[in-house]
């Protein structure tokens, strides 16, 4: 239908000074069209600058429906789709099969290389893909095509072999600390004075992930703490009087923060590969370096723990009834007595929490544990009063872990994981299950 | 099958001081399946690098069962693409095409983006499929699938939007500079004094493609000349005893050579968006330039002359005739006596080949009129003694041509070419074309 | 008499791991004398390390004491040079000249020379200076010659010749833009906001010197604001609420800001150059700019006005009368009315204060404006209310004013200046002298 | 003089387009007097370049005359020194030493410091000295004094402190590599592929130092092999046969060539520079690296060996005599029986030669040994054979040497030689000597 509409009110539009005339979808469809089709061979840069140009310029209804279009202009054409499906059944071959791959390629992989063309076209469908993302929760049915042909492409073109780690550091531009204040998802940094403390002293260290083709502005990145021992608490780590320690006399590295900085490469997956990349990268820079640990929040206990069925409290331990008595307290992490009262019984609820607490499916509950453990990390140790911030007690009750990536043994748990959902747990973290009590009743509990 | 190779082997062959160590097919087919596995996410980096410095020792033999193990077990499941063909047929939706685009996918695909996790990935992959390419000319069926999944990679990869253009000159690493002179393609570069020749004076000028992830090689690249008026030779173009112009009194910008620097990317076609780049650029850059035009060489000519049958021969002008005898004389270019006598025939065919004599499917019968026109490019100008080297007078009796790229028009010319076979010529083209005879006949001596 | 200090002390020093023992000023005059003798050929590296670490580690009354050993013990040597001027006084040839100038020069020069051996010695060396220079002010005659010589060398070191033009922006490294902060010495900068706010929009520009040696650290920067028309405040350039201009609607490039960043450079003069470089590039990059003006504060303003005897102020005019009646009277800047009425005043004043007023040898009196007109620069308006910051009314009543570079003019108005000390002024600034009264009787008055 | 000169003709020539005219050396004086004056201040820039620019194209006998009017009008002012010189002696304090260094400094530092501010500035004064050196020998009463004052300047502008070190590889741009081959002094390049030979395979090195402001063309540079032995033959070294060294195989680096690359500097030492750092540069990169050698010519023998008086050579042992007899012989190098009956004289003279002949002022007569003795390496081993090609046999009959530079000793051993006349050789080198015969007769020999 769009091949109806009028392509010369779009060719019009890109012609001549119109940088802030706006275009219809129609229009843009149209645009679309064309550069799919052999004349987008000869124009293909310009063309698809346009497309972007006039996408970003669109209302969000009008984003709406572009995506509709997209959904619907350039999905598999269903009748040539089933005569080569059809031909297949029938004579399986090379060539039936050749020809089956050809239709079931949606024509939007074709449309999204090409405007890839565009200078900035990278970067600019990673946007394309975050004003995308609200709609495919309303209609997964409608928009899931549309984003699984986005996601493959970003599969293929973020493939890790393409990245490039960069230090993150005092003398790096401007224009991008900005954006590593801006995208810090774990640790809010509050202003230059706070992102100088995270990034100048030489005890401490930053490392993030581009894209050659969007060399102002890092994916994913990782802040990183040189320490003598496993810190406690993020508290002590973000201290601004601390004195900086000399990395000659540090013995572990500390991860602190992992932030992913574009919704629009949601499930593509850069954290495992950095954090690797990293680790291997300081053992070799700094080789007293002994222990690669996360210091990371637990962004599901404290809703676990409101969600337990009052039956199951009951079976709990009495430490850890007082526990949950004790945080439902105001101001309890700032009165020692109480604090000291609730640790046992909130570290035998976390210890439960990673090691019992299963999602349907069969995965732990915790977002960050199943992405350490799936990395191949180990649990190493559960912290009270790790992160007394108000986020850290409305989420964790004050609790934090550490993740241990011990780089030799990062396969084998990885695989044990993988395929038997083997949960690798310190005898730190499993002596805190309590000790009475069968099993199955604790897995009842969780 | 593999699944039941020795992978113990595979796997103690790579850990541990190995490098010398060769490696067999089979355990190179057990790490490629470990590497699609989930076992391949926690150790993909150097999975991959093992399994492409395997495969860089096999011999050709080897090799050669390599590419038919990728042919053979990592083709798509047949059973599961058929029922999910089944399935689509039976109820064409959303989710049935999901998993009929999921089932019709070779697991190569996977393979091939794992592999590019391996440091220097992209570039061995490139030459993976340079040894696969002379097995595909003797059983396109066989290989022919796994060739279509690298390049189908490759073009999403090697996709424009993520390639660099730089300048090439004499301040560009020597290591880069000897590939130019290796790669050169068209004409030969003897000696580090000839290409100085070629990047040094001001009215010269060398330009490449090169992707972010292979910086140090370049992947096409394209001569220039900055010229008063359009050469009529490529020897006047070359003489190292010519005096440089300077940029501000030129006024053609000649292309007079471009080469593709590697095998393995065959297909993958640059060379339309380097040479309408490098037009922009230099436009921007040395404002005074009026003309872009390329100095080309006719491979086709002399086989196609060659190839005329007698009876169309027969039906030739008196001039063609007379120049095809003279060709036919050894040293012939030398004498001017000869030479000038042949020009009018010589020239007349030219035209007759680029105007009138069609391939099968109907395109021009030269291959490099064939790229520049479907660029959109104008034929203008047939050169007679345009290029004397030995190889110049055995491929075309010494024409050269002239393709003007003319930036405004070249949109609307690709298209005429692509949709209606229209070969744009100029008059000085059109003209050497004899008056006489209809051009049905002149299509049938062609 | 250092000689026979403890040098052993002095090599113990240094040698072993002692970076955090103190030095005395005793062992470093040994080591100085080390550097200077052939010993400190073969290891002159070392030991310029080790003095410049050694004076950075000293005391304020100890360093005083190290510049006095170098005005005492690293002097010419007063016999010597008697006898060798004696001999040129005899007989003045080509050798005896040669004798007295090798004679005349001071050891500290070669000292100094050989210090700048160190890695970061230059930036070292400027520090060196800053500390001399408040002992200077206290005793010229004593430190006078040591300066003289770090400052013949500075000339020669920090020659514009080997200096690096480059503009500072928004992709700078943050660790040298905390320095403009630090450094900006005319219109501070808050925090980092306000600094984006003069780096990052399209019509902000900054630029700054660098020396090779000192990469990280800029010797003197400017700050640009491209406008419209000549801006009539600093308020309305700093307005972070002003919409961006693009630079090609700008005709204007308006010097608001130069500070030098080191006083240890004191007297090595760039600012000249750095003006005039930079005007002449953003004419190049911004071809529509058609006028160069500063946007000058007036530092000498208001102590010159309240210095006036009672006589020279009974002779003014009544408007001038009232102007110093109204700023006397605290927050007048804030109330229209009387800001209004010193108008008049405060403009013929201000006239009467760069065309009139002289210092005892002649020049102006404000040192700005001795700066500019020495460049060439012509005195093109002041500006009533044009900073009403406290600062900027504590200095000069608010009034600002813009020298014009006239880049064409600039080297006859530099004469002009500098042989006869003619101010250049425009029309709009010459014609704000009151009108009665004879040069001579005003000349009287300021 | 000069002052009368036709300065408007100098003026006119400058402005406008005259790229093409030449220039009068008296033209020349009238602008390196405005240059010097306060006229200078604000058109420095382009002052100097026109002087730089005039100057190159001058011919040798108005090169001349320009480097006679720098002697004569550009001296210090000979009354106006008298003066302060008389000042001086009857006064002798801070204020007239003042007076007497300001006027002892001939004008031209000034100038040549001002012309430095010409773009390029820093490399067209190398390019002047390389001009006037020529005159200095045949006149150096008259030029002296300008050299001296250029000498000096360039004694403090090219001080190691300012100095960068970069290495030359494959990567490095062909515009500095084709300089590494011209400049070469050692052993001849003799195309592209012997310099690969010496950038490319990984047991090979080289350095340069270069100055900031000359970017891309190095002042001086190393070659280095990395060994496994100490080689016995340039030979060896250079063979295009050999296998490439892997680095962590080699225990000795090999500084087999070192070349200065403009004659303008020449009496700027930066070699013993050089060879320090690298040797450090070396050892931190390659740890397993224990020897740190040159091997070096020794271009002085054969010359030595002619001079000896025939009474002298009556006193040499007979292995002595032998060998001279042979070396006078054609192809006795080739000749392996003549060769060997050669050695033992040889090393023996050679022995004679580097430790006990001296220059008639006491060093050691041959200058590449002064070089390294003075840097504080030790004469380590005399090699019989090392270079037998012909420029190796007509200076040195084949004999090459290493000279040892043991890093912890260095500076004892520049301090011995520099105080002491200490010439620091192996057990190797001083067997060699005659057993017999005393000290004192053999100095007489040699």
């Amino acid at each position: 239908m769009s091949d109806l509409l009028d392509s010369i009110g779009a060719r019009s539009w890109f012609l001549g000074d119109n940088a802030n005339r706006t275009i219809g979808v129609g229009q843009l469809a149209a645009l679309c069209h064309e550069l799919v089709s052999s004349r987008g061979e000869a124009s293909g840069v310009r063309l698809a600058a346009e497309i972007l140009r006039g996408f970003r310029s669109l209302s969000d209804t009008d984003a709406k429906r572009f995506f509709q279009m997209l959904a619907d202009e350039f999905t598999p054409d269903q009748a040539a789709l089933s005569d080569a499906a059809a031909a297949f059944l029938d004579t399986p071959d090379a060539e039936t099969l050749a020809r089956l791959q050809h239709h079931a390629e949606a024509p939007r992989q074709e449309l999204f290389r090409r405007l890839n063309l565009a200078p900035g076209g990278t970067a600019e469908l990673v946007t394309l893909r975050e004003r995308l993302l609200p709609l495919l929760k309303a209609d997964r049915k409608r928009y899931g095509p549309v984003d699984a042909d986005l996601c493959h492409l970003f599969q293929s073109w973020f493939n890790r072999g393409f990245l490039l780690l960069r230090p993150i550091d005092w003398n790096t531009p401007a224009s991008i600390l900005e954006k590593i204040i801006r995208y810090e998802a774990v640790h809010a940094i509050g202003n230059w004075d706070e992102l100088r403390q995270r990034l100048a002293p030489p005890d401490r260290r930053c490392f993030a992930f581009f894209h050659p083709s969007i060399p102002d502005d890092p994916l994913i990145f990782v802040e990183v703490a040189l320490t003598a021992e496993i810190p406690v608490s993020i508290a002590s780590v973000l201290d601004p009087q601390r004195t900086a320690l000399s990395p000659q006399d540090a013995q572990t590295a500390v991860f602190y923060s992992i932030s992913n900085c574009h919704k629009g490469l949601a499930g593509v997956s850069f954290g495992s590969f950095l954090i690797k990349q990293v680790a291997q990268d300081l053992k070799d820079a700094v080789p007293n370096l002994r222990t690669f640990v996360t210091l990371s929040p637990v962004p599901g206990f404290a809703g676990w723990l409101a969600a337990l069925p009052p039956a199951t409290i009951d079976r709990l331990e009495a430490p850890e009834k007082r526990a949950i008595e004790i945080v439902g307290e105001p101001g309890w992490a700032g009165d020692p007595a109480k604090a000291e009262a609730a640790r046992a019984g909130l570290l035998s609820l976390g210890a439960r929490y990673f090691l019992r607490a299963r999602r349907p499916r069969g995965g732990p509950v915790d977002p960050v544990a199943r992405f350490h453990l799936g990395n191949g990390a180990m649990l190493n140790r559960i912290m009270h009063l790790g992160d007394i911030s108000p986020g850290g007690l409305a989420q964790a009750h004050g609790l934090m872990v550490n993740y241990l990536y011990d780089l030799p043994r990062v396969e084998q748990r990885h695989e044990a994981y993988a395929a038997d959902g083997d949960i690798a747990a310190s005898r730190a973290v499993t002596s805190l299950l309590p000790k009475r009590g069968e099993v199955n009743s604790m897995k009842d509990v969780a």
